[in-house]
């Protein structure tokens, strides 16, 4: 199908974050067809579907590099609480009580709040996977989804683990399928929930699959001294020494870096998802940002779970991406409006292995683009656009969201989600979950 | 007139923070008639203007304790620089262009977007005071206004200077003023910006007029070594000498305070405007906020000028205040939601000299009452409605807007202002400013 975009005010988001002032954007199926800096239409291509961009801004999507989407059951169900304590005596003890259908819902509602907030592809680590695949096949969204993996044992069958089966299940289900929208990479949930042999073997399983790895990584100061007492080194370093890797890995928080954790990681072009958010709200600490985009890392945002944040907006994180490194290194300078809008947009879609096909409004490239109401108060007047998404946006400003060429959210109306069923639903699981706590 | 809200739930914000699960608030003309935990109404109420909140939630209003409204007309002019940089190179050129006509349609532009993000007070401290008191008065939000004085010189008439007679018009003029909607303060800038004797002189006009005082203090560490330089202690004593805290004060930042500035501003019961994102975004530092809460003072929250922020959203300053507590000093439990939105509701309508009237949903307040749609996929579902108001929530969730008994939003349509009347003469004035420079 063609659909074009005209009168739009486009932010390319190329190296140069060049702007085209009034242009259009010519979509075919899935990919940008033409992109132009007037209004001609190109040559055989129909116009009987056409957005009327005039005061708007339009951009590629945003990505969310780590989150785990169906927590949003527990959205505000525990707060203000010490790390350990609220995952230990509050989360686990619920999330020990959830089911398939529950996973499906929590999913759902967090797929319609990522649509509306401008996020157009996410990286998920949770358990009942082929639900959370169901949702993103289901809503039309892109995602890269893993098992999250646990086993602090030594003594295990690797070929026999339950939860390695359901990994090459959902692989082989899902991996590459509807058009290309879901990627399916492994993923040990940590070096403190994983014993070394279980993370080798997943390190071997990405290996063969030919896929990549999903982890978190020295989130706290707990895993730093741990790490150091149990391996002899730190966690970059255990898994550098497996080959973790030698694959693409997504690697979750690494807040608590040494400096030659920072050396492997640029040297084996190891994608971070940094939570500015969560990191803060569970007193995690403030990673190195600003270090690791000078060793040339490739930084992505992420939300992490909305139990944790506990929203999933992601124009909050790259407000907080940059308004951290410069308050908590008294450096003004540090993260500019145009360094922190990559973060989410091009380096998200390159840490979830889509670097290829997204990130820019360009010919070739996945049609994933957002239509932003520019004309709202808070753009006025407008100075300068690129300062203007990163400090006086608004997620609701997002009016319209395109995934994969498919219009997802026109007028802020879902096109491919009955919104109040999925509200309804998503109540109704929350309080029968909470109930069986 | 009456006015009823019915179906709602109320967060009343008072001490316990007891929220009304299905109730009513009536309001009769400027104030608050009757609260009730059901749909019972008072006798001899009207029932002909009726709102129902079914799925909402009432609260008060958020009260925004240090801006600077008209420099939205050079919101996103310049970013991303060092403060010095900012303020000489950047901003100082361009005020020293603004007209009276600026600053009015600035103050427009920033009081329709303080109203849909749900801020119904202000604290503001400018220059062609007048107009912004024209535009409070028009639109119908309340504030505390000041003229902002600067004058480094010893050698000045004080009678006869010009910024002192204007302030002394300002509270003539608009002091207690439109239903008392409006209250003057006197604002000498800075220490770093007015000689030790002009200070001083303001300290006696505002006991002379009966009325507070509004002054950045102790912003940036070049103030804290510079004061100690100057005057051979900190700004807070400096001011303290003077008698300053014998008037009620609003000091905007305080973000470098000693052990002896804290027991002062504790024991002089001063109110500090926090402003986190102003501070992260021009990396002033990081206030020391659980301590001050700590010692009991009372801390209001503010957004800054929208040109060092870059916007006017409260529910954002809400978040900030909790994450950057939590995170900064590594401690989750720091600055609970609870405490977070009193700092932007009951402490700011007490720093601002509103706090016998306004900050709870109470019989014989005045009716400053936002109603938010908390049936947004973002509050789904509700563990916390708390945790949801300071963590989850969006700015633009803000559904209806009440200030003095009137509605000034409803539906997220402007009720007194023409909005895009507004947004076209700002987006005019401030191209012809930026070109003037």
């Amino acid at each position: 199908m063609d659909l074009l975009i005209r009168n739009a005010k486009i932010l390319t988001m190329n190296d140069n974050m060049d702007i085209i002032e009034n242009g259009t954007v010519a979509i075919r199926d899935d990919k940008i067809f033409y992109v132009s800096n007037n209004n001609i239409v190109p040559p055989d291509f129909s116009t009987s579907n056409v957005i009327d961009a005039k005061g708007r801004l339009v951009m590629p999507g945003l990505v969310n590099a780590h989150t785990h989407a169906a927590m949003s059951l527990l959205r505000n169900y525990a707060d203000d609480l010490p790390l350990e304590q609220w995952l230990f005596d509050k989360i686990f003890p619920v999330e020990d009580k959830l089911t398939a259908e529950d996973v499906y819902w929590g999913s759902m509602i967090s797929i319609i709040e990522m649509i509306k907030s401008g996020t157009t592809c996410f990286a998920d680590m949770y358990f009942f996977m082929e639900e959370v695949a169901r949702a993103v096949a289901e809503t039309g969204i892109r995602a890269n989804l893993s098992r999250g993996l646990i086993c602090p044992s030594s003594d295990y069958d690797f070929n026999n683990d339950i939860r390695i089966k359901e990994t090459r299940e959902l692989f082989n289900n899902w991996n590459g399928k509807e058009n290309g929208r879901i990627k399916v990479y492994v993923a040990p949930h940590s070096v403190y929930t994983c014993s070394p042999s279980y993370v080798q073997d997943t390190v071997n399983l990405a290996k063969e699959l030919n896929t990549g790895i999903h982890i978190h990584l020295l989130e706290t100061q707990v895993e730093e001294r741990d790490s150091i007492k149990n391996f002899g080194c730190t966690s970059i370093e255990h898994c550098d020494k497996m080959g973790m890797f030698d694959v693409p890995t997504i690697a979750a928080h690494c807040v608590h870096l040494s400096d030659e954790d920072l050396n492997i990681i640029a040297k084996k072009k190891v994608n971070i998802a940094h939570n500015p958010g969560s990191n803060l709200k569970l007193a995690s600490g403030i990673a190195r940002l600003p270090e690791m985009l000078q060793k040339g890392i490739n930084v992505a945002l992420g939300t992490d779970g909305p139990a944790s944040n506990n929203n999933l907006d992601m124009f909050e994180e790259i407000r907080l991406a940059a308004l951290i490194s410069k308050g908590f290194h008294m450096n003004a300078v540090l993260i500019s409006a145009a360094e922190a809008l990559k973060l989410a947009v091009n380096n998200g879609a390159k840490a979830l292995g889509f670097g290829d096909e997204l990130g820019e409004i360009k010919t070739g490239m996945k049609a994933d683009i957002l239509i932003i109401d520019t004309d709202k108060v808070n753009y006025i007047p407008e100075n300068n656009m690129i300062s203007a998404l990163a400090y006086s946006s608004n997620s609701q400003d997002v009016d319209t969201v395109i995934v994969d060429g498919k219009i997802l959210m026109q007028g802020r109306e879902l096109k491919t989600i009955d919104e109040e069923k999925v509200k309804f639903m998503a109540k109704e699981k929350a309080k029968a979950l909470i109930n069986r706590v």
